[in-house]
């Protein structure tokens, strides 16, 4: 897959939720003890606005369960529908043999603080470290505050999408505006 | 507002990730001792299939916290573009004093397992109960167990919106199919 790469830009944390809110699928990477791997998200919500707090369920039945865990850091890349075929296929490839970043044509970029490789394929990237894991025994759920924002200035309006499961997404479409006062 | 009411089925629980995975806008309703309130929600994910499992942050600011807390239960109503207007109010009217379901023009429906009102004007509601507080007192968290799922047969493809903050709505827009295989 030859896809456009992005010039992202470092931009304040506070912008996270903009782009993770609206409840886009996404491509975590994650490396430790020399193995990387990205996987296909799609359960996770804003906690807070600052520190930026994003929490996520990462099962243990994915190959980045023990990366993401050991390393206490992660990426969360997302994605626009030029993507969607890369997002199903990593989604349905397991096994730790495998390096999903050469068999899906992903170019990574590093980050400034975590090790985890960056996906410059992606429109946004956010580096994230590990903030709490006390629901991770019972739920895999991880709680990540969000350390460094790479969001491309172009589109505006980006692409992403939404599983539904069963194999069924739905792009963002119409942007609607509403006067919301002094709120975020 | 005058909005069509939907003539909602129960359906398997299994089904509450169809709806909510996408990351849509929900309007939460809770009642306790004697109170009632609704709100509009945004930070929800799904945690598990089976029990269905969400997990979703309702802050100390707002009014509903109280009762979801009290009451340990919630009803997550997902609406449509056409009740846009509606979320937003709901989302920028604060008061205990306000009965908001009034002012917004909200008919109600009794659910069969919670004591919160149910809303038909939205395509779908989530009846829930409190799963686990470990992460209330810190972020706000509850991980709710849908204990009855109520969804109409149409709209087949409901045109949700998805806040970006700022005022910023996306809808729900083209529908993409791919093959996941055996993956839900």
């Amino acid at each position: 897959v030859k896809t456009r790469r992005y010039r992202r830009r470092s931009v304040p944390l506070i912008e996270t939720r903009r782009h993770l809110e609206p409840g886009p699928a996404v491509l975590v990477t994650s490396a430790w003890r020399g193995r990387r791997d990205v996987m296909t998200m799609n359960w996770h919500t804003v906690m807070e606005f600052t520190p930026a707090l994003v929490g996520c369920v990462i099962s243990e039945a994915n190959d980045s369960f023990d990366l993401v865990r050991g390393s206490r850091e992660c990426v969360l890349n997302v994605p626009q529908r030029e993507l969607l075929d890369v997002v199903v296929g990593i989604g349905t490839t397991h096994g730790t043999r495998v390096d999903k970043f050469a068999r899906f044509g992903l170019a990574t970029e590093e980050g400034e603080v975590v090790k985890a490789p960056l996906l410059p394929q992606c429109y946004a990237s956010f580096e994230c470290r590990l903030h709490d894991a006390r629901l991770v025994k019972k739920y895999n759920f991880f709680v990540w505050e969000v350390v460094r924002a790479w969001v491309s200035p172009t589109p505006r309006r980006p692409e992403t999408v939404h599983y539904s499961g069963e194999g069924v997404f739905r792009v963002a479409g119409a942007t609607l505006r509403r006067d919301v006062g002094k709120l975020l």
